[in-house]
């Protein structure tokens, strides 16, 4: 099995928190969790562990509560809309015993894009702030997402959500590099396994995996391998390139976690 | 907020859990919450928690500990293959206290399936289920998943897992079915969000989602109405078709939560 030394050694840690009911319902199919982990990874920080819960305040609230005091960071999406189930900015101020709070700097970009008249009190919900959070900006439709200790609050809608993000991330202090490549073969997994294995153990230090995937009309397996020291992660690329060789296969090798 | 009684009532309810270095870094993509979800709703079981940990055998057997006292189900998918970072297996067995047993049946399963010779050692590992388990068909490539307690393990490729619900959802005990109406409109969430609230209130058995949409160049909100008496679905639905109306807009109904 992966080392825990691979999964996060010096690595800030994150965790990914999606509050809907409609995600749960299968209504909407997340589109968050993959384009976050992917931001994450290109800056070191290793995403750890995500959860999907439903808009119910104690469920949002333990969940925070759990995530927050466990990794660096924590992002949520979802649930900062106007309507009435939008109950996140109340549970994160609750999770941290601050008072929710009219924010005037919110209220005023509200009012920059709002016409005159149209700026409802639904709408000024979303100026909702918890007390000592920072706003996160949203160039999309203004209403900001906030930050309070290490949880990030995003909207749910994507490209909304891909805004704050990118706000977000040069601001993060990230990790060492992670340098990854990926041995595609058309070997099946089990031919593969008991040398796969052995080579991880020799490589504790870095992180091995095994995908199976079928594709253009042939079943094949992609090992992906990821670690911070870009010289073992060649090496051991190399040696197992040499093994696939060794079983029949024809190993492709491509710089990064696809192929 | 949404009432407790609309979100689980006589339901019995579910989790998932994801378990895959692989979503977590963004190399791979999840496919199995969303058609999880939908499935589970279509036989009024409730989806209530999802997450994902990665390929490291304590946060396995932590996270399926504290879903399986939680809730009526708990489906895994991933980390039942032949490598080295397939680990569900020996986590489920040590999440119940019971050895991890080669099982027959599963062994005559893969023999059947592999030309002789080819079922090597790696691949019997998956012919490895936790003592008092019961197999879950894998029609695609054989090698089973397997059912203990409340826990339904399965495998992670979307197409395998797929088949595998498939034998499952049959032999679950189900809840009343759930009756959804979606209201959309190109009213803006703000619009509405007042009238919306209250219509909640009225209709606390109901659970109320509003969801913004860009389509077509048009923003609009979609509103969806979930409960399992139809009646009060319909008439909830009629009620705020004529908001819709009343606000300016022109209200689509739609059987279902898509639209």
């Amino acid at each position: 099995m992966t080392s825990a030394a691979a999964e996060t050694g010096s690595s800030p840690t994150a965790a990914v928190l999606i509050i809907g009911n409609e995600i749960l319902s299968g209504r909407t199919k997340d589109a968050n969790l993959g384009h976050i982990a992917e931001k994450l990874s290109d800056i070191g920080v290793r995403l750890r562990e995500a959860r999907v819960v439903p808009d119910l305040e104690e469920e949002i609230i333990a969940a925070v509560d759990a995530l927050r005091a466990r990794y660096t960071y924590v992002f949520t999406t979802g649930g900062i809309g106007p309507t009435h189930d939008d109950i996140t900015s109340e549970c994160i101020a609750r999770a941290f015993g601050v008072p929710l709070e009219r924010n005037p700097e919110a209220v005023a970009r509200l009012e920059r894009h709002y016409a005159p008249g149209q700026l409802n009190e639904a709408r000024l919900r979303m100026a909702n702030i918890p007390a000592g959070a920072t706003l996160i900006d949203n160039p999309i439709s203004q209403a900001p997402g906030f930050r309070i200790g290490n949880v990030f609050v995003m909207a749910g809608v994507p490209n909304i959500m891909q805004a704050m993000l990118d706000g977000i991330l040069p601001k993060l202090a990230g990790g060492p590099a992670l340098h990854a490549r990926t041995v595609s073969c058309t070997l099946g997994e089990g031919v593969i396994a008991a040398e796969l294995g052995a080579l991880q153990d020799r490589y504790a230090d870095l992180e091995i995996g095994s995908y199976p995937y079928f594709r253009n009309g042939y079943f094949g397996t992609s090992l992906v391998l990821r670690g911070t020291d870009e010289g073992r992660v060649v090496a051991a690329t190399e040696e197992l390139s040499g093994v696939v060789t060794r079983l029949g296969g024809t190993p492709t090798v491509t710089v990064g976690t696809k192929g």
